[in-house]
């Protein structure tokens, strides 16, 4: 993704461990998303918790998409405030300091905000910030059909949650939320067909039917009814995307520039990103803490906090120590995560640096 | 660590996740770690890796330690930016990058700055930085003595080395740096016995002899010719160090204050604390990601971003939603580099906030 003198130049001026993105392949990920939620007839509410950008989520907003999402409130009151006008919060939100601040950015914000509950405890704290907040308050019931994750589990307790939304004072039932595993298109269906008919029989509706993910991305809309999809990862891509099959090492708009910094012994070495740049998340089980595209022998056997330890036993060209390394992360979300600042470069050229907005708060 | 009536005032206050420190814990453990250096007549240089922040650094300082020891370029400038005046950066600091702010470093602090490396390219570097800094640079060489991380693997490298060292224009040859792993006593003996009769060979002698490690506490000392010690995790602890028996969980002095936000299963439950909190890093293969001491039978079975998958089948109370659980991460020092800042409680109290100021850096 970056060539030799790009390297050069941006660990001059940055150093390393850089989290470079490049902004072309930023927009052809971003158009390409686009193009699949408009052909399936479904709106694009692009997941921002991978880039946690206003920057990035205002490409996103420019390239059609309807809205955003945030997962944590804090996210939200970033976003808000950097002018995006429709936000899903896709998370129970609970207790008083949230529905505080919630309240406020109702009140201080003209974006829609939309939030999820998927339990009576967490509808019950939100009428406080409608009213806080002086006007209606959307609420989606989250749904799992598989995950067993987040989600009320059955289109029972679904149907229970709506009419419990829509009994509250300054709450609207606006739909339901689901995030089914890749392939899990049939369960899905089935679930959503039988919540929106015990929806009917209440009186009730979904606006809203809202699904997520971005191994996903080929299955949008194939679950009838679909109104928007949430697809965080494909900003920029990972290694995980590579191994689910829905990027290539070209779609990845994410690298992290790391330096050689130890040769100590003639099999392995030492870079300058550790667990506190790459992180420990193995992408669910991938072998190896990242991708070397131009060292395709060495492995990341292990890290400590600021070193990855490079095992070069099948490397035909082992890296001198100053060797500047290109890494693909395991999982681009929670190494976006780790640093304030990512380096932007477009066309072969740094732009500058972007700020990691959102990352950092506590709520 | 924290009473039910203080967690929710934190929750109130702050939200959640967040990461709280208990400053009574803090104050002991950093005089255990003082009184352990003292008892060996070996100096105390804490590794400030572990909180980033100057206020706690401040608090070792005041306590006895001789200086910090850094891990990044850019915590050393965060630090002497606050006036701590002598510190070890015990890292290869390699590029023009920041050897061009090393320089800065040390034409504008007064502080007392020393380096490492365990390379000749490293070296080669670090006269420009002592050049532009208008004084001699303190040189280490790292020493490798079985944890095959970085440092030079024989006593002969050390002293070849250190030649190099001392024959550069602005560098000073300081001593070795080494970092045993815990029972590694011999070793390191083996190791710096013979360096430093090479070094004498050559007229040069080691000033500095620096260990380090939490677990290596109950030896310090016990390599003859240690000078110093570099401890980090212990200004916390966590569950690595309660399961290498150098820490209770009465010593463990930060806790994540999670809430338990979904219960859409029996035995399952969901944390607002996931793996952009408590991290992927499972502390060298504990069991679950983080101990909850209120609940003995949880386990944190599993991680999305901002979800800790909760596994309740053997836990005797489940806690519902809303919930307000404390974990004590497996790892502490990659955990603290997640958050902008640390909720800090005294006696029962709320102190207030400690930045994590020199987190989130690119170098």
């Amino acid at each position: 993704m970056i060539a030799p003198a790009l390297r050069e130049e941006i660990a001059r001026r940055y150093g390393t461990p850089a989290v470079v993105i490049d902004l072309d392949r930023v927009a052809r990920n971003i158009a390409r998303l686009q193009a699949a939620c408009d052909a399936a007839g479904v709106a694009n509410r692009p997941h921002i918790k991978t880039h946690k950008s206003p920057i990035i989520a205002r490409m996103q907003i420019e390239a059609g998409a309807r809205g955003i999402t945030c997962q944590k409130l804090g996210e939200a009151e970033v976003m808000a405030a950097s002018g995006i006008d429709d936000i899903l919060v896709s998370y129970n939100l609970i207790g008083p300091h949230v529905v505080e601040r919630l309240g406020r950015l109702l009140r201080e914000s003209p974006a829609r905000i939309t939030v999820a509950a998927d339990n009576p405890v967490t509808v019950a704290g939100l009428p406080d910030a409608a009213q806080a907040g002086g006007r209606t308050l959307d609420v989606v019931v989250e749904c799992d059909t598989g995950r067993k994750r987040a989600g009320v589990e059955t289109p029972g307790e679904a149907v229970a949650l709506a009419r419990d939304i829509a009994s509250r004072p300054g709450l609207a039932f606006a739909g339901l939320m689901l995030y089914p595993p890749p392939g899990g298109v049939a369960a899905a269906q089935a679930f959503l067909d039988e919540a929106q008919a015990g929806l009917a029989e209440h009186g009730l509706s979904a606006r809203i039917v809202s699904t997520g993910g971005t191994p996903n991305i080929p299955e949008i809309g194939q679950i009838r009814g679909t109104t928007e999809h949430r697809a965080g990862t494909v900003i920029f891509n990972d290694r995980m995307m590579i191994e689910a099959g829905v990027a290539t090492l070209d779609d990845c708009a994410l690298a992290v520039l790391a330096r050689v910094v130890s040769r100590a012994g003639a099999e392995r070495g030492i870079l300058d990103a550790g667990s506190k740049t790459l992180t420990s998340d193995t992408g669910g089980g991938l072998d190896g803490h990242g991708l070397m595209p131009d060292h395709p022998g060495a492995r990341i056997a292990g890290f400590a906090e600021e070193h990855g330890f490079l095992d070069l036993r099948a490397c035909a060209e082992r890296p001198p120590v100053g060797t500047l390394v290109e890494v693909v992360p395991n999982h681009v979300c929670v190494v976006v995560n780790m640093v304030n600042e990512l380096v932007a470069v477009r066309d072969g050229a740094i732009v500058g640096t972007i700020p990691v907005a959102a990352r950092g708060l506590i709520a």
